[in-house]
């Protein structure tokens, strides 16, 4: 399609809310209306709104004020997949393909283009949409910020900020009352938030799925500290974090096919190997949905605005079916389909890993 | 003992931290320093430091910039008692009285007497210690607000701010993802904090212990937000919310005498019940340490610099064995030994609840 | 008129924002739709709505997730009176009698009453407006906290936590650079917000309009401190403080009858001499508008909830003509025409003043 | 000089506070000390404490939790230069050439190097200091963001924050009363930081040093925007913003060649142009101080600690008379010969004007 030709552009946000959403809504459609006079429609609750056709018109007046507000004003959904949605038949949770239906909601809408801002799954979503001919324009978001492609994601460092005013806060406690506290922080995959809350809170001890620890080398650094008059200790945990050769502890329960209330998991088991191990008052702290929410920071609310204004630029240059990404200063695009299935770990030769193993943090393993 | 002959006293912090401790640290410090060249001691890690003379004299330089600062820099302990001190003894915890062995360290550093800033327990302590004749002025601290005597305490205000604004970051994923989210708040026998925190954050429903809550308001509460078009509710727990007729999730695991890691309870037993009767997604969030953790905020630095002051005022006018606190807008004294062993629990007739009852707040009753 | 009849309130907001206003009008037209069937009309920028028949009626979303926000959803002026109305003529500003219009207005729009929220100008034109047979329930609001007839008013924490927080922030630069740090603090006629926001903050100085200040005072305690080894000070400032028999500086420049551009008065003023007397870096910072936006503290959110709760419950009963206040704990009224025009200064035995005393802090006098 | 040999460390911060030094100063000393063994000392006030033989050794409990404070535990000096120190002499400033005492003692400590924390003007004595045989390792620092060499300096992110932040709060107000609102942001030669916290607060102007602004099209924005019912406009000034052929409005008073106090320049005169012409009622603020205080963002925390340890590396490394610096995601050096006496400005091509442009940002001039 011609850039020319352009004339409505679809707007969805999937998968969960994340700090900056709004900013990015904003700053596609008042790039796209300012300029071009392009209509754009917003689609309500993710593809679960593309599946079930509800869709809106945005105004300037919509857009306008959003800047600062958490969450998504279009809704999100995190479960709904136009190609294999997951329904209830008989007590049972069982997969459609509303591919079809989709389709002509698009077309019905008139849209030609879709801008789908998510994680993995939207962008995973957004290549299939894209091999069934729908022209789209993907935007990362994920507070874990281990989405391949970009080397950031908006909503990261709002969430490793609540982190690091979390530990903050424990820190007061923790002296007080000569503790070790345990901070649960999210990342099942990847540690990126976890060692940048621990970084910036300053934790004693820092744990990440990429580096399996030892509870051997973490009552060593406690003791350690302890010897030297410092009576506590904070350790930053990521949810995804395993013993040397252990499993990750499962801190949610599925129901059916429903994901049910998250409990805390590693924080609170490993929190109690230490207490029987060393004998001292331990507490966890589960940080769960406050990382994502609340009003963005402003290098989240920059960034998101970068981000939506080149999803813009795509799309009156009519690049199709590429995401949007950081790439050192500059705003780059990568093709869609490299995107989706594969994640971003800290890699062994992280300079964050360097950086908190220099000013003595433990990662965990023999320090 | 006669004003004039006040030379050296004593200052405890007792019991969980609190933020504004430090504020009254330095309040009872600089005001006896100013104007009355009285030496002030610190003892450490609360009534633990009294038991095994732990203390040091505190200059101007150690109370000096620590107004906005979280926790106590004195330290404090939950346990330590000098007439029934927990000591493991064989693997069992054993009850001793090592009331001989305080008195002779009040002796050794002269303390004409002593300033016990705490909740209930170190009221109580203080009691007895009043008792066997050690004068003592008491200062109200709880973030729970359910000390008898005063109108409120230092922390509360804070924890309030925490509670309202972790309602407020949530609200925000509540309403993206069209969720129904709990927000555990601590209160074990009073509900003031999450009546506080519910009320500023503009919780849907609020549950506190001294309403019973039935499943059944709640549930309708939250399908009468959809029909009106808003898909999504926020529910305040208490810690010590139950239902009717119900028990006191526990929420904490007790290992021997020592208390174990937080697990979050009501708030996830309820959170799968709503989720199993109506069928919509539920989460729920413990917010534990970080409620009385981090900087106080105005009200509770100036609420803490004026118990500060009062203690002192009362040490020179030789007024001991009282409990400074706040009535209408004056601080007052209470006896002492009125003060432990009583809760001050919400009042059916609280305006605060009428508040919230006004504006459409769920209860927890058929509202 | 007979509670049984009220059927359309009318609620507008006056002078300054402050943060709460739209947690009032949420709490009044929340209690109204609730419990009892009354519409809410909704007039725009207070008395110029009023004047100009710009009003709407209020739906529950209007006044839904508006609890947290600054300012006023039905907008605000600061110069509006039906009964003198500024207004321009060849270049001169008249005051004419708009009042016969407005009451037709009122009439057009059949309300029983109307909610008036506001400081002493809201005040003093509602009180014109009753003589005028309008049943009107009046709302206090004034971030300086000087409006006679309640202890205390919303906006007023926020503005002293945002005046506390600026002292924190310029706290670290006056330590680092060994200066003399001034902050002016809003309060033409009264001290409340700069003794607030000076205790809170640890200023070591306050100046509020009340006492008038010394400045061989003020550099004696700058030098004591230096003594000490304390090298920095930090002085808050009312911008209605003025020197012994001095004047308040003007720090606004008056063009007509138009308000201009804030230039900050005393702080630069008294900095200059200070300078000059003791030779030592000296710097200012003006909060100005600082000080009235954001969103509200959860005291205020919460103070303000009641208050409009209350105003609803005026109404309901019937009780016009009254003003809501807080005393103690309790939300009483007090009628409207006691209001106006009086200034609630503090008191020379304000309990706030002696408690700054007693913690070291110079209020500007022989200290 | 072999790193083998390296002993003796000194550390300074130079020029003006900003959020972050603390950092610096804990990761240089806690990476020297943890695994090299290697003493540090701390130089009192920045280069007059080098002039004044002010140093103390710095012990591990002095750079512990000191992570989170703003300003720096060493204090500063704007002002003192060994190569030409300004120094009253009969009324007069005079630059005195203090070198030699300066060297020795450098030598009588037996610093092997010293690590310079600050901006231009540090780099700028540290590159003399190199000629005079001190082996020295920089350390960029400047909220303004305006350093040559680095992509970003800490203390930015934290300042661009507080700035968004301001903007938040006037928002409100502006909203509320249908005001034109500016709020003049530091940066003298680059306009960063009025940059950065105009997109994050969404201001409708920005104006900055590197583009002369027209008053015409500043006034035909907020007139456009009147036309759509936004009745308010937020301009973010930077505070050496100029009109196109105009001159920089003289912000401070200088006495002497004491700095005196700041008074807030281009944004009252443009305050008062823009009411004149539109007739509109116009506030201004003044940032100001509050930018450059308080605790740093928890990114300045993580780049603050990246460039400490980097700056331990190049020491151990033995690579004297580099400036530590970041380039893209990588902690790099350039030679500190350089560094000083370059400004690095916004470029014309900066994406982040054209996002701002894109989503309707006036910058000034026709748009």
């Amino acid at each position: 399609m011609a850039a020319g030709s352009l004339r409505r552009v679809g707007i969805l946000t999937g998968g969960g809310d994340a700090p900056g959403l709004n900013a990015v809504i904003r700053a596609v459609a008042k790039s796209l209306m300012t300029k071009k006079d392009i209509r754009v429609i917003g689609i309500e609750d993710g593809f679960q709104g593309l599946i079930e056709n509800r869709m809106r018109e945005l105004s300037w007046g919509d857009v306008s004020g959003i800047l600062q507000s958490g969450g998504t004003i279009l809704g999100t959904s995190n479960k709904a997949n136009p190609f294999e949605n997951p329904t209830l038949r008989d007590g049972k949770v069982v997969r459609l393909d509303l591919s079809e239906q989709t389709l002509r909601n698009i077309e019905k809408w008139q849209l030609d283009a879709i801008v789908c801002i998510g994680g993995d799954g939207t962008m995973t979503i957004s290549r299939r949409l894209v091999e069934r001919g729908v022209p789209v324009i993907g935007v990362p978001k994920t507070i874990d910020n281990d989405l391949y492609g970009t080397d950031i994601t908006f909503g990261y460092d709002t969430a490793v900020s609540i982190g690091a005013e979390a530990i903050d806060r424990i820190h007061t406690t923790a002296q007080s009352h000569h503790r070790i506290m345990l901070v649960e922080i999210m990342g099942r995959n990847a540690g990126w938030l976890a060692l940048g809350a621990g970084i910036a809170g300053g934790a004693d001890v820092i744990l990440i799925p990429e580096i399996e620890y030892e509870l051997d080398a973490i009552c060593a650094k406690v003791e350690e500290r302890s010897r030297i008059g410092r009576r506590f200790s904070i350790i930053a945990v990521s949810e995804g974090a395993k013993p040397r050769g252990g499993e990750v502890v499962v801190s949610r329960i599925v129901k059916d096919s429903v994901e049910a209330i998250r409990l805390g998991g590693i924080s609170i088991k490993l929190g109690n190997e230490i207490e029987d191990r060393l004998g001292r008052e331990t507490r966890a702290t589960v940080l769960g949905h406050l990382q994502r929410g609340g009003s963005p920071t402003a290098f989240d609310r920059i960034l998101a605005t970068r981000f939506g204004v080149g999803a813009a630029d795509l799309l009156v240059q009519g690049k199709f079916n590429q995401m949007v990404a950081l790439r050192g200063d500059q705003i780059v695009s990568v093709p869609i389909h490299e995107v989706g299935g594969r994640t971003r770990t800290v890699p062994p030769d992280s300079p964050l890993l360097a950086a908190a193993e220099a000013v003595g943090t433990c990662l965990g393993i023999a320090c």
